[in-house]
């Protein structure tokens, strides 16, 4: 009978520490999922290929959709910084290309994971907690500076022109007909900004 | 051994027309939907509670997502008329407020089904033809009155209205941190219109 929870250690190697395990275990998460998408992600399948216990694995996340997310939030962490040059229409076009260009390269692996938090409350409150909720208080804190010098009027909404620009690029991502294009954050930004600007 | 592809026909009655079969599947779809969400979606359950062959449905749809969204859309097919009384800004309103209350009612329903069409390519193709693309039709249609009126600039792109609108409640409701309200329609609007009136 197959023992898949026996981790399989390398050789000549006892009980590795937790740390090693579980950035083994999201290195493992991360592969699989850029390469055969989120629903190859089971914990025993991820458990094998990182020499882990599905124990362990079912211990430190709610679900295989959470460490999903978790595996695809350390690998694409860093890749959008927030900048501050002074000009709040040009920091938000460079954020916004940033932000197409990612869902460009791994735009279906986001969608799949937004997808699946729609029906895994577990992983839902993770996406929400660890990646929307900060990401959108990045936003409001860089127009609040710009309200403050006096670059956006003061009855604007500023948590409602986050879903006005990168909530409009999600909707054209989970609801594909039209391109999600540099062209088409430029689009956003010209739409909104009069209306925004004082 | 039980025989779940036996139609349950009604006693005394023989083979039911086709497009009966499909009313009482849909309308089973339905009721599954709203009562126990997208995940009780089966074939194998819809038809049993329809009284229809499993075979017939797996003919019918592509996948049980696609058949719980036809459900869905013959349920709430009628309810999101889009308005002309010669004031933009008005219909945009009227239209949004009915949207979110739309979403309110039946927004976990929304959620479930635009969640599993990311990994379900006949699901995506069904509401993005059925549902999605036609929806934005009517606005753009709207919208190019409006504009031919002299109520929105020649420059203002029309498609990323609809995302500006319609997709930023999208993303509350897909990636809830914020409430999705009327007072949120309202802020869009308010955002938006200045910087989308000539």
């Amino acid at each position: 009978m197959p023992q898949p929870d026996t981790p399989r250690l390398p050789p000549g190697r006892g009980r590795r520490p937790a740390h090693e395990v579980r950035s083994a275990t999201l290195a493992a998460a991360s592969d699989l999922l850029f390469s055969q998408g989120i629903r190859s992600i089971t914990f025993e399948k991820v458990a094998a290929r990182a020499g882990a216990s599905k124990v362990t694995l079912y211990k430190w996340w709610p679900s295989p959709g959470a460490l999903a997310f978790e595996a695809y939030f350390a690998a694409v962490e860093d890749t959008l910084a927030f900048s501050d040059t002074g000009d709040i229409r040009r920091d938000l076009t460079t954020q916004l290309h940033a932000f197409v260009d990612l869902l460009d390269r791994n735009g279906s692996v986001i969608a799949e994971i937004i997808g699946a938090a729609q029906t895994d409350p577990g992983l839902a409150a993770a996406l929400s907690e660890q990646y929307i909720r900060p990401r959108r208080n990045l936003a409001v804190e860089r127009l609040t500076i710009a309200r403050a010098a006096g670059q956006i009027r003061h009855t604007a909404d500023l948590e409602a022109i986050v879903d006005q620009l990168w909530g409009a690029c999600y909707h054209r991502l989970l609801l594909p007909t039209e391109p999600l294009t540099i062209e088409f954050a430029d689009a956003l930004i010209a739409n909104l900004f009069p209306g925004i600007a004082p």
